[in-house]
């Protein structure tokens, strides 16, 4: 485990966010003594029938709100520019992920993007390991009493745990 | 020429924003008794050896401080949706587009998409203009001394200029 930022009695906080305009999932995780506890999780909702700067605006102000809540020091986000998706898919994520990124700097965060395949290697040892494989390594790794639901806010836990174990030492601010 | 909104003597302004990380071009217009006036253009840049939420934040405040300058009532943003470039340089534009889009919601302006081929179509009749001759056009049509220069300010301004052209009496607000 890594020690708390000198100077404080507080454990190293993330916070993973599995970036999606129609869905972003976010996991919130403090480095212990033993395992990373689990400060919280949820998923972001914005619908398809509304203008996208509505979405995004939503989207911003509902991370300002979750940062606000969970005080993260590492902002962990999943990095989208390998994804196989459709273009516009793709392309949606990507702006869903910038106002994620855009929030997180103007909390003065450190902000690092880590990629799917860095992230199943680093909790299964596998860069191809498939949802439910890592879901499982996720409720293990963290001694959770259930299988973290849905997909989102299991991808969101599997980021941030890959954030505080790659930490080392105080994070630069 | 569309009237000014009601209850103002302001012709009805529109900015026109061409979106990228490494460059943004923007041009604002104002409708006025003849063709539309330019208030002004430019081009936002960020570096890239910069991370991704720096840039993102730059470009950010810089859109807000152009907003904050022209107090445009519309703003157009060229749509990427359909763009034919390689993934990593379509979602990163992506990334550009959402934080301009997030700022024009923040400000209540009115914010439209409009691909390139709708815009081509707009101001030189063909959707597959070349690039040349788009700025010959924007150059008629404003009645411009020279050419607009860079292509992302000609791109800018022919975005704005569409967007003036298809309002319809008073943007709603």
């Amino acid at each position: 485990m890594k020690q708390p930022p000198a100077g404080g009695d507080r454990g190293l906080r993330a916070i993973g966010f599995d970036p999606g305009l129609a869905e972003t999932g976010y996991a919130a995780l403090v480095a212990g003594r033993d395992v990373p506890a689990v400060l919280g999780t949820g998923v972001i909702r914005t619908q398809a029938a509304d203008p996208l700067d509505l979405r995004l605006e939503q989207l911003f102000d509902a991370i300002h709100g979750v940062l606000a809540a969970f005080a993260p020091d590492l902002m962990v986000v999943e990095d989208v520019f390998s994804t196989p998706a459709v273009p516009r898919t793709a392309i949606l994520m990507g702006h869903a992920r910038a106002v994620i990124c855009l929030a997180g700097r103007q909390r003065k965060l450190v902000v690092v993007g880590i990629t799917p395949a860095e992230v199943k290697r680093a909790v299964t040892a596998s860069g191809a390991a498939p949802k439910a494989q890592m879901a499982r390594a996720m409720q293990a790794l963290l001694g959770l009493p259930g299988l973290p639901r849905p997909s989102h806010v299991a991808d969101a836990l599997a980021l941030a745990f890959t954030g505080l174990s790659r930490a080392r030492g105080p994070v630069a601010r």
